[in-house]
This record gives structure tokens, C-alpha cells and sequence, in this order.
């Protein structure tokens, strides 16, 4: 939904010491996931074991963290703004009793970074009390919003995810779950939810699986049903995967047990491809794909696709490092850390008055000179998002001594905006989407580039039906509105 | 309404320095406020302005404080738990642009002690946006909520306040003041409203103007109107007091100027008797009375029904004060400030493993020794809650010396709780519902004690009908509904 | 000593929240104590006990607190920037073991405010550890230090104080008393001085008895010894006091018992006479005299030496109160609270950019315009310093309705800067230095003004020889030396 | 020296939110590091390099920081616990003025983490001012301490650091080169040191040179002097390295420009290995050496003299990824990031109540399952200290589904402690100092167990005799006093 819509700015307080902190983000140019959701169902310590899902998602999103729990009468809610780490500390966990819990993790786009959005959404209607956490975006937000008001109804953040709740809360139906199925019917987009009552935690995931969600099982006197974005964080915990959600259905878990159902119309299934290329942990899995082995996969592709005569391949750490090994193993030419990352960039830094070269990107990644000095240097990246970052590094590479520096990109240009739950900079801001290869290559001055082509990373993964990879071919996976074409319009596409 | 129907208990944190601290009230036995209001249109620096006033009423609610501004396009929302000095800086204020505003000071009873319960509440509904802050309390909130979540409302928070917006909402009036005065006609109870839109600042009275407020005007290049719970919050700003808003009375305030609308059937005036015994500042006028000369009035006519012997006047500081000058004049006999009220209290403190005589009380109160030594002293004070309080500070006057320790209180005794707004124990808790005077000296181990009579206080007064005494005499200004009793007897009438 | 001669910047931080708030000064023109000390041998809660007695010394200082405790064995230290209760949690206390402690509040003229300069200070040295506090100022501290620094001497921190510990750790002589002793025999000035060591606590007062120190009994299974700036320390804690520590007295505290010892040449003693008119706490009694009854006496003699006609005495609150209970008493004529003191002055506070009338003054005094409309006010405040603060209160008095306003202080004109410990402005920032009454009357406004004279002011305290009264009279109790005279031109006396 | 004899313990307060943050390394069984220093000599920016140059040397202390400046005229310090990011601010940093600045960061041992501990040590003396940082350990500071002691000076810290300026303070010679040449005969112990006077910069090694210290230039209008305990910190602000500090050597920089002294006997060269193999930066020379280069040619010499058959070298990152890498190129055998590590471990965490397999080296690093599964895994780190992590590792590989863990040490058994500036435990909780590699094979439950040997240490470093490698053969640099031996009985060697 557009902020500009939005008419009302709540300015909250975060605590002192939290608070969005992008300074992290001044030379990472990339697409940001925005949201993790965790869930646990009949657990005597479902607070604490959501606060280590929670932590364990914390790279899907680092501006707010919640929890609601309850213990069968109350439901109980602690949001606050800032990492995990930050926001629970062992009193505020002792005042989330019950079973029962789900929690969210939320990166917000600017100027939603405030506590009354932060999730879950916590509410009281007609039949109890309601929690919801939501990854993903509505495409028809806005007209929904404008219904539910029209009708009496009023809102108190800028979320999606209000709308969800307005929607149970007047649904004609008496079972929650054909309250939601009711709901669900209304809203077009991407979306994986998690919904909590007194007695029940109800997973959805949109019908085409946009965005990711897992079940697993953590064994305990009695089981646990856990619910999480991705399956690393059931390993923290020691819980169980045992399969995805599948795309289209709802589960609730309740007393009585688990039952799936599958309240809306069958669509093909488009699962981000992202997710793959850079969002997820390297050690989870989704779609029953392990996200490292696909993209060191990415990386033999793209060696296939773009070879160069090289001494050394160094990746772009974190997320460079296992396309980098699979382009080394598959030239046979060493892998080597060529780039060292700081294990203290995160927070505010003092920018000097006096320009200092590769600055901003140097505060994070150092250059391994001897690794360097010399050197025909091939440099893995996951993606290329304004180019900004990638003509630091390519500099600060050449500045310690490579003789040549190839880029390699281990998926294909970045065009367009996506509408799902990403946050992604405005189609001009896309450095792919206004030039070509060469350009681009000049720009971030390396003496090659080469992208892995869409055919090559649908190739890799297995079958490009399945994916949405909007992104970087513009096929969009939900039919635009003519709200949504305005609004594009409006934020630049 | 009932804290235990409400099912959703939010925990978003205060910020850490802050939050309600009631140390000072472990030996502070007196009945609450619970709330202050203030409003300002048209003013260039309407937060700056709010923010002062909020700080002139820090008396009526110490525990949570929110601004919300519009600059005619949007509203801007801060709150935040504890003093207005604690919750507001600079830069926050800076981010509250435009020329009208409101604000809301917040003492709130157990449990309902949390950021979301702060006030103005601020919402978007089909009209635009709406922003609302209450002094009072509604009787039957709790109906009313369970219409609205029938229709399918939400509700976010533990408050009454949010009834109101949801009743404005749902109208079917265009008009704001009729969508206003449509509500009203919904709710029973006690209310000095602040409503404002991107527009207009809307203020109402109940019809028995149970609970202040005032008008005043701000001069400046354009003059600026002002609202506020007690003209103290103008005197503050440099602002003039005008007159006091009708019982009974909506005023208007937009850009077409000010009016006067009657939306409610005439009901006769009952405001609070409290807030001259107590709650409002001395330097206030309500209904045209000056809060000071009335205590000084209630002394005297104490003076008058209960005199005795005695060397020595003393106040119990700082709301005894007035009561004692009025009682030493009528009595001839020296004033003196025998107890000294410390400067530093207000904050948490250590309380010490050993018991120390009177601690608490002496933390807040010193004994002027040379004063009480070898006198017989009157001590005043404006009512008895509990009781522990009042023991303690005759005991204390007694160890400092004091051949005779007689107590005066310059109001009735204190026998049934208030359902108006105001924070007071239950039944059983208050010493005067179920003991005699005679037991209550007893209890406090005075030499005699004296309470000023209800016809006396009402004869001072000038007027029973027109003021509601129900804390003192049991007659309840607004018919109880058969909920109200069940809720009544649940928290212990 | 001049901090024009410190090199040494420490910016060591303050805790986020507190840190010196001078808001609250903007219009308190006041002469300021320096600090408060406070000890205790021989309590199970020596560090409870010392909390405590700090925040009843909490007016002789605020902008840090420390405590220092022993168990024996090793000295713990922990001091803070701002209140008692700001810079002591129960944790923090917890941490602080053993039956000994010293304790002390501080108020530090400007650029002396970081933690560093906090006390007590705590050392190890040669013969074991060693904490000292201290109430005062040294005349020759910079002498000392030039000539411990030349026999290899460091210093890290800019107060008098640090100049003590090193004098007692060069003494060639043995036992501790003897050792303080030594250094006592090379300063000169005005102290009050806690020692402590591994065993003992050491209470020394300065030959003339400049700042005040008194002694307590603490009963409890074993009675405890307190040792405090004031009396009032000892009345929260449940403390007797027993006498006060004679000028040039140093009393030893110790496993065997108190003895007392005099180290040093007597003098005729001088204590401070601004501490009855203005420091010290009402209930507190100095040198035998009740602070309350000597303010009081001073009214009176006010009253004798400066009556008019008038209709009401109005005090400026609180430290004016016993003062125009005194003047009102001795005239008959009523006295009222004219003028109310907020209880929530004290932190920042944001000024609005359009100038209020009297808007410092008003946040910390608000007139009760009924007292005060259409009556003859006489004013009473205990001094005037730069005149600011009485000028707006006039102002504020005339602007509420009175007919005419005279001002009536209770001690005589402030015209010399303090050397002994006090927080004085420069000579030519105090307007009795320079401007005749009739000129400072126009000055603030008053339709007259009158001062206490230095004899009424000797007489009502019985014998000016046994006082400094030097700010009034420049007759300073020690003489100068040439350094001083060097400092105190370049500081603008 | 010995806590034990420090009779002194300072509570000063660390800010709220900072403080040692020991929960990272409940499973990061390392050595670590106690200091790195910085220095920057004539740059308009002194404040801020120097807060980047400590920035980039964050690892090798992250309990407290400190900068000092000096204009010319006056010295500013500012210190504070925790992280050099939380300590400083815009605001802080613009307090430090001038153009020469030194700086520090510290990790203590347990005890020792207060703010009073915290360097530079700022100090006035006879001649002026002066501060110090330290990185390092004094063999004989308990000696000297007493000696200065029983001169009648006072020690206000715990650290070995106040001896030096109390030896600079009280030397007989004039130039401040000649007082620190004098100064430095006295002590005994590893040092690399950062005086700083309102005029120069001067940096000191030990005769041994056991801790790094390196000069750099850094380019601007006028070229400005740095100095750094690695060239890492001067890769971020764009200074060039320019040589190491050589063992014994005394480096003068002042306005006449840098001068070279050896005010110091000769000795050989005794550079800590331990350096290399763990504490210093992958992207640092030290002696002119490549820490990564080393550290590869280290897990190179492991596959020599330990191979095995196995499918996959995975490194326990991020200290063991070089060698990791040279183990995988010497044996040819893939190299693959078969474990994670966490972004977000670092603060606080809550610890579940039920148990949860591995989790305290879970919430740090997550197996790669697809990596492990069925594989024979050599695992590479480069210690083992207690043997605690390396057992969670080992099982946590082979419950990843790992057929065989071979875990691989790029270093020999540590078996001695550190008394030379690094933090390591006692004797007895070296597990490699009381049992053989069978038994701690047996105990992390690896298939099999290699250290590298010191011989092959040594050999890769080309040359033993210019390394300490005390921790692995017990061969100490410096000759132990009787007290030395004494205190180490009482710490458990």
C-alpha cells in the first residue's frame, strides 16, 4: 500500500539504544527481505523458544521484533524496535506466559519504521482476541482498506497487515478458520501468515508460495508444532522440519491436533527465487532445495556461462562465498577470502570530514592484499542492485595490487521493483534496468562482468515455472490493478 | 470499564528510564486524577505550546503524556510513558509539525500501564483522520464495545477512549460535529473531550460537567484558541483564561472561527467537588471559584465545626496548606510549617532491610522539630484515604515533641469510590466506609480528629446541587446500569 | 583552585539520564552549597544507610553521588553523575559490602562536571587504602599541588580533594590519625572532611568551623556511628544526633571507639552564616540553633528594621516560608502562599521560540491571583544574587492584580564571592556589588525594597565574631595569599 | 600483577547499554587478546582517525575504548566501556580538539572491567600533562608499585599502566624522552606503549618486542604521523604502512619531525607467535609477514603432517578459514563452508530452561547439513583451549550427518599460560596442558585429532628463535621474579 495514502504518522518512541540502524546498509546494495514469522503451538516455554526462532530469522528483518503469546485466556504482546537481542531481555519474556506463541521479525521501507507497526498485530473483536504476523505484501491493500473504512472501520498503523484482522473480525462465518478462509478470499498479493487465538496457531501461505514457510516438530515431553519462514530455525532450537507449507494451504493446529485445508483456488506455484539467491541462510532449506548446494550450483553455471582466465577467485562475503566455490571448483582455479568482512559494522560510525577512498565499503570488507597483489581476480557477487558497492569493491581490489579484475554476478541483471515483500529501490534506481552489460562494466570499472543469464538460473534450480523471478524478467506473478499502476507510477517505476 | 473483561494485554515497553513510578505514593494515601487535556489551534508553535501545557497539568497524571499535531494534510502521533519532561524532546517535538494540536497527561490505575493506552489515540476511518484524548470515564463502555465488536470492530487497546472513535467512525452523520454529537448520544459517563481532525479542534463537556475544562485565548500575530483541563496550563503559556466550556456544551474550533453547539438534552450541572478539595492546582479557578480561596474557606468552616485548643497550626504540604492558613486565621493562632515536604521524592529509592520509624512517610516528610516540641498542634490535611498515612504523620508530629497531635480534615469522610474518572480504592479500603470518626482517631492515634461536615463543605461551597459529592455521600450523579453493579461488586464495593 | 591552571579535560561520560541539569537554575539566582558528606561505622547496612543519608543531603548537591564502603579487606567504590536515587539502584548497593561507609553529594561550578571529579576518592597508597570526601575549598590547593607534582606527584582529576590523599600518603608518620593529621598542618581553608580506611572513618572540621558536620548515634543491636553535613541525614535513617564536630576537631571512629583529637591551632570559630539563611534544610539544627527558628527570627527582624503598610506577605517558596511567617507574624498582617512552587521543576524542559512573559520564573513559581489582586504584597525571599529572578517575580506579582509589590529579603546584601566552598557568581555579576538599593529596587521593579542589615542579621543570630559573613561583608574569615589574589583577578572578583 | 594484592575496587558505572558483553564466548574457547593502541601525530581529524584506526582494530579488545587529544594546550579525554562504536559519538568525538590524538581499546580480565580501568591514563604532573595506552604486561608491577608507594604515591586504578606515568612523573631527567627512556630501565615485561604530551607522540616497544607495533603515513595536505598495533587500522582511514616499530626501538614524533631512539639494552627478538596463528587480522602484516598467507601455509604443514582420508575441509570460521584453505589445496580435496557463522551473536540472549543439543555453539555457528551429510569432514580450527567448543563442534558436525569428523589443529597443544598481554586461563584449564591427544580426541569425540607440531610451526614461521611460543613449549621470553612465581601459584599455573 502507497504511504502516500497513508495519513497519519505515529512517532512512538523506540527505546534509546535500538531503532533502525541502516548505517549498515550505506555500501550493502541489496534487495532486503522484510519479514521472518515463527510460531510454536503447546510448548512450555513458547515465548523463549520463539525469542531463539526469532533470532535465528534475524536476517529477514532487523527493525522490530514481537511476540504475542497466550496462555488460553490472554493473549499477551511485547513489540519493540531494533534486533531480537534488544528487544526481549528475561523480565519481558517472563511476562509472555502460555503454550501458545508467534513472533515476527520486520525490515520496513522508510518511514514505516515505527513501533505501531511493528507485528504481530494484537487485537480484541467479537468472538476473542486475534494475533497475526504477515510476510509478504497485499497488491489490493489499498482497496480493501477503503472498503473496511467506508463500513465504520478505522486503523491505527500503516500496515497490510491490519487489514487482515478488519477482514476476520467482520467475516459472517463462526469457525476461525472459516474466518480467515472468509478473509483470504478478499486479498490479493503475497503473503505467509501466522494467525494466534486463545487456542489456536493457523499458518497460510498465499496460493502461489510466494513468499517461504515451514512446519517442523520440536520433541519435548509432549510434541511441539513449530511454523517458521525457514528451517533454520527449527535447528537452534532442535526442532524438526518436516515439510513445507505448501502454497494454498492453511493449517491450523489447535488442541485436536493438525489439519491442513485448502480454502482457495489452486494457481501455479511461484516461489521467490530470491530467496535463493540471497535472502535465505545458506544452512536452511526451502522447496526441499539446500540454499547453499543451490547456489554453489549457481556458481558452476555462471563458471559455464562466463570463464575467464583467472588466478583467483575470492567471493564477496557472506553471501558471495558458495557461488565463488562452485565458480572455482568448476575452473579449477583457487578459492581464496580475498575480501575479509568485519565482524563490527552494524552500528553508527563516524563518517571523517576528509574523503577516504572505497570508505563506506571498506568499513565492512577489507582486501587480503598478498591474496590480491598480482593477481587475475574473479570477484562473486549474488547481485548487482544500483552498482554503487560493486565499483568500490572492484577499486579497492585493483587499489591492492590485481593485475585484472572479473566480476562474475551469480544471478541475472536486476530490472524491477518487486511488489511482494521485498524492498527493493525504484525501477530507475536499478542500475540494470537503464544499461547494458557494457555499461555497466564501465561503470563499476572492472575489466569483465558477466551475469548468470535467467535461462541459466532457471536451469540450475530445475524449472522456471515455478519460480516468480519478476525481478529480473518483469514477469510479474499477480496481474497488476489499476491501483497498483498508479502507485508505481507514483514511486517511479 | 472492567479490566477483567479486557483479554488483550499489550507489554510494548516504556522507555527504559521512564514508566510510572509509585514509590511516591507508598505514603501519598489520596485519590487520584486521571487525566489532563490540552488544546491549542492555530498557533505557530502548537506542539511547543501543548507541550508547556501538558507540563502545567503534570498534576492531574503523571504517568504517560502524548502530543498529536496536524499541519492539515496529516496527523502526527507521539506518547510515551512517564512525565511530559521525560517524554518529550527537542527533536520529537520538532517532529510534530503544524499549527493545531492536542494533548493528553495520564495517571492510569493498575494494569492499564502501558504505551498502547496512552493518549490522544490517533486513527484513519473513511473521513480522514481523527484524533481523541478523555478525562473522565464512561459507565457503559463496556456495552458499547460489545455492539461495535458485533459489527465486526476491532479494538487495540484496554481504554474507553477508543469507544469513542469507533462511534465517530461508524456514524452515518457527514458532518465531524455531527458524527461527534451522534456518539455522544451513545455514551454514559463522565467526559472532557479533545477531538481534532486535519482541521479542527473539537471540545465537549458531559452534560453534568462531572470533569473540567476551559477556554482561553492566546494572543499572538493571529490569536490562538486554547483548551484546557484547568487555566493553570494557560497562565503557563502567557495565555488569558476566557471562560469555562458549558456542562453540556460542544465548541467548535476551525477555520471559520469558534462555535458553540448543544448536541446533548440539558442535565443539571454535577461537577466534582474533588478537584477543589484536592485534584486541581491552587492557583486554578474552576467555575469561576479560585481553588485557593476555597481551601482556605473549607480551613475556616473546619475551624468553625471542630476548634479546639492549641498552640500551633500545621499543614500537611503541600494540598494542606491553604486549608490550614484558612484555619489558623479563624482560630487566631500561629501558622507554621511545621512538616517540610522534601524537594526529591518522586523517583524509586532503597528501602532499608531494618525498619526505620515512619520511613516512608519521612521520605516525603520531615518534622520541623523546634515547631512541634512541647506544643499542642492542629494538623490539616484534606482527607483520610486509607488512613496508614495519617497515622504515621500524627505519630512522626508526637516523636518530634508535640504535647497534643489534633488531627482536622477539611472535607467529609471518604466513603464510596468514584466511577467518574478518578482513581480510588474500594469500599473496604477506604477507613471511613466501615469506621466511626471515634475508631479512626483511634486508629491514627490522634488526641481528637475532626472532619468538616458535608453541609458544611457544601454551605462553603454555595451550592449542593450543583456538584457531585458521591466519593462523600454515596449519591452517584449517573444511574448505575446492572452491569456497572456486577463490575462493582467484582472490584470489591 | 583555578581550573584556568588545569590542563587535564576528562570527559569521561555521564549515564545517559542524568548528567548536572541546570534547567531548574535558569531562574533560581541562588548562592549553592558544594556538597554533603555523610559516614557510618558499624552497620549491617552501612551502604543502605549511606544511600539514605545522601538523599537527605541530596539539596547540598546534585550533580553526583558516590559511596565508598570497606568490608575489611578491600575498599568498593561506586559515584555517579546526578541524584542519589538517580545514580544507586539496589543492584548497584548490593555490590557495595561491609559495615563502613562514606558517602557524598556534589554540586561543581562549570567544566568541573564529569565523573572523574565525583567523590569520595578512593586510593591505594603504601600503607593500604584510603577514601576521602570532602565538604569545602582549599585556599592554597594549587601551592600544594606545584610543590607535590615537583617531587614526582601525579594528578588525575581537577578537585581540591585529590591534594588530601596525597598529603596523607607522603606523611612520614604511622598511624593513620597522625598521618591526616601531617596533612591537615599544610592546607588552608575551609573543610569538612570524611576519611576512610580499611578500619576506621576519620571526621575532620576545619579550625574555624566553616561548613558544618555533626554527629549520630544509629541504634541498633550494635549502635552504629553517623557522622553528616546536616542533622536532617540522621532523622530519615532513625539516627540520634548527638553534637556537632567542633571547629579544628578530628574524631577517630574505630573498632575501639571514638575518640576525639586536636590536631590542629585553634581559631576563633566562623561558620558559615549563609547556611541558616539560605543552605541548610529547615528541620536541620547547626551549631544548636534550629535553621526554621533562626529563618523565622530573621523575619522578624526584617520586619522591625524594614516594616510598610500592606495587606498581605506573600514568601517566595520554600526557602523564604519561616522567613514571612516571621515578618507576617511580627507586623499582623495574614500571610498567604501567594506564590505556588511546582513539584515538576527540575528537568530539561523545551523554551518556545516566541518569547512568555516571565516564562523562566513561571515554570517554577505560578502567582495565586487571588491572594494577590488588589492587595498592598510584601515579598519575602532569603537573598538576592544577580537580581534576574526577583525582577520577573515582581513582575509576575504586579502583572496577578497587586496594588503595590515590596520586596523584603532576610539577610543583608550579597556583594563578595565565596572561597570556602560555595558556588558563587563573580563580583560583578552580583548586582548588591555594584548598584546602591535604591538602584536595585528600580531594577526589579518593587515599589520598595529592603534588606536585613549585617547587625540585625549578627544580632538575631547572638555574636558576629563567631561567623564568616565575608559575602556580605568581605571581611574573609582566611587571609589571601598572592596566588589567590592572581586567581581571583582573572575570575573577575 | 595480581588482583589479589589490589586492595581496591572501583564500581564506576559503565554506560547503560554497554558493558563487557561476555555472552559470545561462552563458546568461543579462545586466547584473546588485551589491547590495541593508536596514535595519530599533526592530522586536522585527530579525533576521528583515531576513532576509525581503534575501530578497525575492535578485535583485539572490545571491553572498553578511549581516545585522548590535545590542542596544543590542554589534554581531553573521553572513555568508555564497551565497543568503540557505542563509546564515541558525533558529539563526543567534537569534544576532543586538536590535532594529535592516541587511543586504545581493551578486553580485561574478569575483575578488571570498570571504567576506572579503562586507557589512555591521563595525568598532570610537574611538567605538564601526559597519557599513555598499553598494550602489554608488566612482569614487575607489583614491585615497583610498592616502591612508588612507599614514596607516598597513590594508585587510583588496577592496572599496570598508572606505574609508567608515575615512573615518567618522578624521573630526575628533563626531556620527556629522557624521563620515558628512564622510566622504561625499571620495568620488565612485554609493552608496546602510545605516550602522548601536549607536544608529541611518542611510541615505545619492548626490547623483545612480544606485542606489534607499527608506523604508517597518513597523506594530506601536511602528512600525518600514525602509529597502530596493526596496519589494518591504517588500511581503513587511507594511510600507508610504512615499517614495523622495531624491538627496543623509541619512536619521538613532534613538530621537529619522527626520531628513532634505542634507549634499551638489545635483546632478541621474542614477536608473540600466537599473533599469527589467532589474534591479529587476516588482512594485517606483522614483522613483514601476511597473517593470511601465514595461516594458510599453516593448514598447509597441517595436511603434511596430518592427513587423512576425507570428502570435505571445513573451517570453524572465521579464524580457521585460511587454514582451512591450505589444508583443502595441500591435500586436493574440496574446501567447502560447512559451517555458518552467525551475524547476530554477539549481546545478550536467553538461555531456554530445557536444554537444547549443541545450543551454546548453535546460536554462533550452524552445520551445513548438505555439506556434511555422509561426508568424512575434516573440521580446521586454530586452538583448543578448554576443549569444550571443539566437543559441540565435533558432535554438532557428525549429528549434521557427517560418516567421520577429523578435527585439525593449524597450531601445537596450548599448554601454558600468557603473562605477556593476552588473556588465557590457568594451567589447569588447558586441556591439552594435563592430558595427550588421545585423551582429548576421546573427549571432543573426533574420529581423529591433529595439532600441528611446534617444529612444523616453526619451520612454516622460518625461525624459532625470533618467536615467544611460551603458550605451546613453556619457553618463557622473560625470566620469572619470586613474586611473579608466587602470584602464579595463587592464579592455579
Amino acid at each position: 500500500m502507497s504511504d502516500a495514502k497513508r495519513r497519519l504518522v505515529v512517532l512512538d518512541p523506540a527505546p534509546a539504544s535500538a531503532g533502525p540502524d541502516r548505517s549498515a546498509e550505506i555500501d550493502d546494495d541489496h534487495f532486503h527481505d522484510q519479514c521472518g514469522v515463527f510460531g510454536v503451538f503447546d510448548h512450555p516455554e513458547a515465548a523463549n523458544m520463539t525469542y531463539l526462532g526469532l533470532h535465528a530469522l534475524q536476517h529477514r528483518g532487523q527493525e522490530s521484533a514481537g511476540i504475542v503469546t497466550t496462555d488460553g485466556e490472554k493473549l499477551y504482546a511485547h513489540r519493540a524496535m531494533g534486533l531480537v537481542q534488544d528487544s526481549f531481555n528475561q523480565e519481558q519474556l517472563g511476562h509472555l506466559p502460555g503454550r501458545i506463541a508467534i513472533g515476527h521479525v520486520r525490515y520496513s521501507t522508510a518511514g514505516g519504521s515505527h513501533i505501531k507497526n511493528a507485528q504481530p498485530i494484537a487485537v480484541d473483536y467479537a468472538r476473542g482476541s486475534l494475533a497475526v504476523c504477515h510476510n509478504g505484501n497485499l497488491t489490493n491493500a489499498e482497496d480493501i482498506r477503503a472498503e473496511l473504512e467506508a463500513r465504520g472501520s478505522i486503523f491505527q498503523s500503516g500496515t497490510d497487515t491490519e487489514v487482515f484482522v478488519h477482514l476476520v473480525a467482520a467475516s459472517k462465518e463462526i469457525a476461525i478458520e472459516d474466518r480467515i478462509a472468509d478473509a483470504l478470499t478478499k486479498v490479493k498479493g503475497a503473503y505467509s501468515l501466522l494467525f494466534m487465538t486463545e487456542e489456536a496457531v493457523i499458518a497460510v501461505r498465499d496460493p502461489m508460495g510466494i513468499r517461504p514457510l515451514c512446519l517442523g516438530i520440536l520433541s519435548s515431553k509432549r510434541d511441539a508444532h513449530v511454523v517458521a519462514s525457514e528451517p533454520c530455525a527449527f535447528d537452534l532450537i532442535g526442532a524438526e522440519y518436516v515439510r513445507d507449507v505448501e502454497p494454498g494451504e492453511m493449517i491450523v493446529i489447535d488442541a485436536t491436533g493438525m489439519r491442513s485445508m485448502r480454502p482457495l483456488p489452486p494457481a501455479p506455484p511461484r516461489m521467490c527465487v530470491f530467496e535463493y539467491v540471497y535472502f535465505a541462510r545458506p544452512d536452511s532449506k526451502l522447496g526441499g532445495r539446500s540454499v547453499y548446494d543451490t547456489r554453489k550450483a549457481l556458481g558452476r553455471a555462471l563458471a559455464k556461462e562466463h570463464p575467464v582466465e583467472c588466478d583467483v577467485v575470492v567471493p564477496v562475503p557472506d553471501s558471495g562465498v558458495p557461488a565463488a566455490i562452485g565458480y572455482a571448483a568448476a575452473r579449477n582455479v583457487p578459492f581464496e577470502m580475498g575480501l575479509m568482512r568485519s565482524h563490527y559494522v552494524g552500528r553508527t560510525f563516524i563518517e571523517p570530514q576528509e574523503s577516504i577512498r572505497h570508505f563506506g565499503v571498506r568499513l565492512k570488507l577489507s582486501p587480503v592484499e598478498p591474496v590480491l597483489r598480482g593477481k587475475r581476480v574473479v570477484v562473486i557477487d549474488d547481485s548487482i542492485v544500483r552498482g554503487t558497492t560493486s565499483r568500490k569493491i572492484v577499486k579497492m581490489v585493483r587499489d591492492a595490487g590485481a593485475r585484472e579484475v572479473h566480476l562474475r554476478i551469480s544471478s541475472p541483471p536486476t530490472q524491477w521493483p518487486c511488489y511482494y515483500g521485498i524492498d527493493t529501490p525504484t525501477r530507475r534506481e536499478l542500475i540494470a534496468s537503464s544499461h547494458s552489460v557494457e555499461e555497466i562494466t564501465r561503470y563499476v570499472t572492472a575489466d569483465s562482468l558477466g551475469y548468470l543469464s535467467l535461462d541459466g538460473m532457471i536451469d540450475t534450480l530445475g524449472g522456471g515455472s515455478s519460480f516468480c523471478h519478476a525481478c529480473f524478467s518483469g514477469q510479474y506473478a499477480i496481474p497488476f490493478t489499476a491501483a497498483n499502476r498508479r502507485q508505481m507510477r507514483l514511486v517511479g517505476v
